[in-house]
């Protein structure tokens, strides 16, 4: 966030970090402005379709960025179990390490905007497409069939976003914990089951 | 919602769907008193504490009514695995019939306040935990350790909370399909290890 960065990453920056923490609907522009240090006339220079566009940006570019920490997660584990271990084991450490404030970007404006904004909605559901398309070929170069990857990556995901929910409400890392034993031991099945 | 139903009752309900539907944050309560066809002041005549005692009032309301749908799915079913896959297959059919508006009441509003208010998010893991309780202690009553029950409550409740977000970005049910199928057979295994 140093003098190096863009006016227009900065509004970025600020509208994932409010978004998350406050929901779409609740965070008001003049605050992203403040919190971006960015002059109120630049956020509608650089996003001349408003508050939708920001919306819209900060969904798809956040869906980027966990994408690739996700692959990079992967890439770095020695096998596609311990992977998911990893995977939600760091996502309960952020939450902790942000008083749980810092979960996933989409979800909450997922929910906000699933039936009220079908712009944003799409924008949603290709974020989450890309995320299981990965995760799926991950399982399948394990030696999961199509199919059957497919299943493990909707209800990895699924375990995922639910548990930053119970974790954010209950202000504990106990059902990423769950989550992440269950699903680590689903893809385990899995595997033993092609063996 | 007929001439039966008290002033009351109406402003509740109304709130109820407009919640789940827009969010908390994004309703407005003069929207929702003209859904619930009650007079503006009405609202703070039942609700002196305005939107705040009403959204905890919705959470609470429907947390209790929720986890009675549960006890009453889990009464119906022969067995807690059956009961697992009907509570699943449930919502997937709530979802289809309502065109993906009638998911958890309490997701969305838990994500939206989770770091912002704090007597909403007391209300929301107060809820969480009632259906937490409910779902363990079925496990417990099908012969599933106590600490293993936990564990499987938290896995179904986060597999639940994730899918309801996935079908309504995706507008699909078969994340709701792949969650149920791996919450009812994880289910499965931990009654074959008591066994």
């Amino acid at each position: 966030m140093g003098a190096m960065t863009s006016t227009k990453d900065r509004i970025l920056y600020a509208s994932a970090e409010l978004f998350r923490r406050k929901g779409y609907t609740g965070t008001g522009l003049k605050e992203v402005t403040t919190q971006a240090q960015a002059p109120f006339g630049s956020l509608y220079h650089h996003f001349p379709g408003g508050k939708e566009q920001l919306g819209e940006d900060v969904i798809r570019v956040s869906g980027a960025f966990f994408l690739q920490l996700f692959v990079f997660i992967a890439d770095e584990a020695p096998d596609v179990v311990t992977a998911v271990q990893d995977f939600f084991r760091g996502a309960g450490e952020t939450l902790v390490a942000t008083d749980y404030e810092d979960a996933c970007p989409i979800a909450v404006i997922a929910l906000e905007v699933a039936s009220t904004n079908e712009t944003l909605r799409v924008a949603t559901a290709d974020v989450f497409t890309s995320w299981l398309d990965e995760a799926a070929t991950r399982f399948v170069a394990a030696g999961i069939p199509a199919a059957r990857a497919r299943e493990l990556a909707l209800s990895f995901l699924s375990a995922l976003e639910g548990a930053f929910i119970l974790c954010r409400a209950l202000r504990s890392t106990e059902p990423m914990a769950a989550a992440g034993a269950a699903a680590a031991s689903e893809v385990r099945a899995a595997l033993t089951t092609v063996a």
